[in-house]
């Protein structure tokens, strides 16, 4: 039999057996779940940072031997090579039209390539990928020499996500890119006869739209008011981000792999 | 000046330079980047591992908790809190409808759960993940008490993934329902009045698939010959496959983390 004492604790502790309070239970547990979470996520995080660290310097090595900035080891100068008479093939520096033949050996990044791009991207040196930490996403960077199409050497495409473990594509940002005088490779200039008999004698030209790989620097914007869509534009939206990450995504493994098929 | 040895050495050399040999190179780095990104993907599952130890006691404490399998520190029997006369809520065991609460309470599942589904759901007693590794993949386990809809205590859904690090989704197998007659909740039996005069006095029953969040266990199927289905219906059964991807990602998320909403 309990005293009073212990029937009031019963009471006591009954009261507090109510769902409303197991819910409180629960809802600590979840709170130790979350803290074990955050600590996963810190510790997925260093060692990704680990690893990239250790990819670090066969990037280096491979933007080296593709460009050409070292040969192999005992390899004499480029001059010295030309002074043996050996054959031209010998002499060309790196590994021509690495980065678009890599491209052009993925599935997805093949498809955006146009033969309009083709020349441009002979121009492309390399292709970096990096996470941001602020806000949280990652980012490609494309590397060009000077060449005739555009003034820019650095060509960026960074990815804003809004949740780390589930990815959650936010938006994606593009670099401007400042072509030549007709040398975009984004737009296409059509040009009309002028009618019979009409005044002006000059053609009639029309600037469009085109396929072009660099369509990936200006991705689709989400509109800041997502209600002012229709449901069918809202899936072509999506559809198209969809796209543009995929083309992140592969860019990044092409940019982290290289390339497989080439020899 | 070179000897004849020198001579040859430089010629060897420049022979090794051409493009392709270069390639040869950057393939090297490549093999030696795969080797690297394989202890990566090693490490990054012993760490997964490690934390899916570390959540385990949690979740069976929530099991506990939830289906009154333990009471809270120092609590007494029901038996005896019935004897204190406490009121009904208090002996109640448990946090009455937890899983149904907590699949409501996400957006993906709630939109898959009708009012009829909700009475069978109110049985879901827990909702388990966990890592598959041949093939690679996840399941989902649904422990259900014994319920008046169906034979089963446990229903499954397994997704199997081609990749590891992009994970794309081969397919889905979930656990066939032994639905006690007249209790299906993916079908709707439709009774049609016989036409007036007809000699068969009978009503026309026609059984018909409906909306339910148990076709979640009957996922989309592939055909073996991807060939065999035009570009419609084969946007249709992406379009099929990511909802019920969906549908397993969202229920492993509240199989990890329970509830936020309910109190």
């Amino acid at each position: 039999m309990s005293n009073g004492k212990d029937n009031f604790s019963v009471a006591d502790l009954s009261a507090a057996l109510n769902a409303g309070d197991r819910a409180d239970l629960v809802n600590v547990l979840k709170t130790q779940h979350d803290d074990l979470e955050a600590k996963f996520f810190e510790e997925r995080a260093a060692l990704e940072a680990k690893y990239q660290k250790l990819y670090q310097p066969l990037y280096t090595k491979r933007f080296e031997i593709v460009n050409g900035v070292i040969e192999v080891e005992g390899a004499t100068t480029e001059a010295a090579v030309a002074d043996q008479q050996v054959d031209k093939d010998a002499v060309e520096k790196g590994v021509p039209d690495f980065w678009l033949t890599a491209m052009k050996n993925n599935d997805v990044l093949s498809e955006e390539i146009t033969e309009r791009d083709e020349e441009a991207l002979k121009f492309l040196r390399d292709i970096k990928w990096s996470k941001i930490d602020d806000p949280k996403g990652f980012k490609l960077e494309f590397f060009f020499e000077n060449n005739p199409y555009f003034k820019n050497t650095l060509l960026t495409k960074t990815y804003h996500m809004i949740d780390e473990d589930e990815p959650i594509l936010e938006k994606a940002i593009g670099t401007e890119i400042e072509w030549y005088p007709g040398k975009c490779l984004t737009q296409k200039i059509l040009k009309k006869k002028p009618k019979k008999g009409s005044k002006n004698a000059k053609p009639i030209t029309k600037t469009e739209q085109c396929e072009s790989f660099f369509n990936f620097f200006c991705p689709p914007q989400v509109p800041e008011d997502e209600e002012d869509i229709d449901e069918d534009a809202a899936e072509e939206l999506q559809n198209l981000m969809e796209l543009d990450y995929d083309v992140g995504f592969d860019s990044n493994a092409v940019g982290t792999n290289g390339y497989d098929k080439q020899k």
